[in-house]
């Protein structure tokens, strides 16, 4: 059986990375295969950057689906440029892989980034990268994401007012049941739903082209994406923008097989949904009087779109279930205690 | 002991990766916080990027001094946009780190990045990053790093000319030199020698000011960065610009480290460290005319160049010890094979 080792560095670099030739893509002066990429950002554009990482044993396991990963890899990195409404451009992918690793499984992962690459506005143009070997058990991807945003039109977290609406997009909580249904801390959920709650859990839908939309509309004032948590992150971002926000718990959007879990075990389940992480969905945050126009561009793009609660003066954010408070361990995702 | 995993992500990236308050850095529009970056290209500059790791078991040891590594992971990545002739901007850092890794490593490594990001031009600006847990013993660093280069200025690999002549900077085969010394295969080094040899192992200096005043005076027709070996550099150099070339061995420049090894050794050592990887000096080619000025500007600059050889027609890299042919390993430093 091919190996990554038996194959080697150059090699492979060759036979999956190297472009085909042909004209270059859209602001590619030079892609592939020199010591560095060269990309031209278009002046009345800006540059945003951003980079996430998957390790073995942290965010995957060994026997982890490579073409799978390959898409979840792009698509983490998709979700932080759609919270700034940048358009994603181009990336560079490093890789560290144990040399006894089968060639088929790099085949797989190549396979899943060029899917996630294929954006309506056009394919995200791998430039570059660094393929090396590690310890057995210790395989990771990074990737750094280039996207373009119109000049000072980035959305950050820090630009939520005091009466903004906070909506989120999807639904909350798939992920982190899906996780809790894979590391079989969750069991007796009924086969369809697990399909489903995995199936989240594996595939992060970022809401890029919806996010991009808002943006260009000057409908959103602030966003996040939800990976730490949707309570961590709503308080990323009320620290950014110093102001509190209220969150009715009872009106953030489950899936059905979210909400028959929540339905079985109760409002503590539904804590536990809104501190669980990797949602990938957006939270955004809007002035009262573009809320019916977010609703029907959201409706175009068909992408669902929930209003779940209000920012507040202050510096909380309060959580309540029918009105009564309800507790979330929103410590978000730390990626050394894990969940 | 504090350790990363007690400590915890978020509470990390505030302690070390939270900019100071105060006007932004040259370019940056929003750094360190949000979910990405944004910076600004000037409209008369592109963009270069690179990518590259360091990871635990394959780069460096378990017990690799944190401050070395941190300037390590900036200088090797500084390096690859010296052959593209870029100034070095900004970078993301991604880090992979056992949750038992006492924070002070940290500590460490930062202030070595810090170091290393203080260049003549300015300071080399962390914008952003990613902090994840890992399995012991597979601590990684990856740093993607943005620099400027003029409109079409952008030296690349593939620029070579027959009659160009071959110039190296710095001194050849230190780095692998110091490998063999830290992993114990090359014994009986004098302790002045070996200091000199490890600490050219662990702390490359790439001639980032020297490559960009080269490209600004268009006297660099083609470069690349020596890291997987000079005959393998400079192999990837002839197939991209469809050349050949020839080096003379006895005029590669040697440290007077590795002059004493190759003199108790004989050629053969001579030939391995030709092959050896990790010198992170610039090779480049020049036009014989410009040869004379090349020389001028790099007294100035105060870094040593030496011609090695000339490009020739056809495909093949000759390598000849007083005029005898020398048998180089060429394989270059391959990530899955070691060297």
């Amino acid at each position: 059986m091919e190996t990554m080792a038996s194959v080697g560095e150059f090699a492979l670099i060759q036979r999956f990375f190297t472009p085909p030739s042909g004209p270059l893509p859209p602001g590619v002066v030079l892609g592939v295969g020199d010591d560095g990429a060269v990309v031209s950002v278009p002046r009345t554009q800006q540059l945003v950057v951003t980079t996430d990482t998957l390790v073995e044993g942290i965010h995957f396991a060994a026997d982890a689906d490579p073409v799978l990963l390959g898409q979840k890899a792009l698509r983490v990195n998709l979700s932080d440029l759609a919270a700034m409404a940048a358009q994603p451009r181009w990336y560079v992918l490093s890789l560290s892989v144990p040399g006894d690793t089968p060639v088929v499984w790099l085949e797989g992962l190549v396979s899943g980034l060029r899917q996630a690459a294929q954006r309506p506005a056009g394919e995200v143009v791998l430039i570059g990268g660094n393929l090396t070997g590690a310890a057995r058990g210790s395989l990771s991807i990074t990737i750094t994401l280039l996207g373009l945003v119109g000049r000072d039109r980035a959305v950050t977290r820090g630009g939520a007012q005091v009466g903004d609406h906070i909506l989120v997009t999807g639904t909350i909580g798939d992920a982190a049941l899906g996780w809790a249904i894979q590391r079989g801390i969750l069991t007796g959920v009924a086969a369809a739903d697990q399909a489903a709650l995995l199936q989240r859990h594996h595939l992060p839908d970022p809401p890029v082209e919806l996010a991009i939309a808002l943006q260009e509309s000057a409908f959103s004032r602030s966003a996040i994406d939800l990976s730490d948590g949707l309570i961590a992150d709503l308080g990323h971002l009320c620290r950014a923008s110093r102001v509190g926000a209220r969150v009715h718990a009872e009106r953030v959007p489950l899936s059905p097989a979210a909400r028959r879990q929540v339905e079985q075990q109760g409002p503590a389940l539904l804590a536990r949904l809104l501190g669980g992480g990797e949602d990938y969905e957006l939270l955004f945050t809007v002035a009262p009087s573009a809320v019916a126009a977010v609703h029907v561009l959201a409706e175009m793009m068909g992408v669902p779109v929930t209003e779940i609660g209000v920012i507040t003066a202050g510096s909380e954010v309060v959580v309540t279930h029918q009105d009564q408070p309800l507790m979330v361990e929103a410590g978000g995702w730390d990626h050394f205690g894990g969940v």
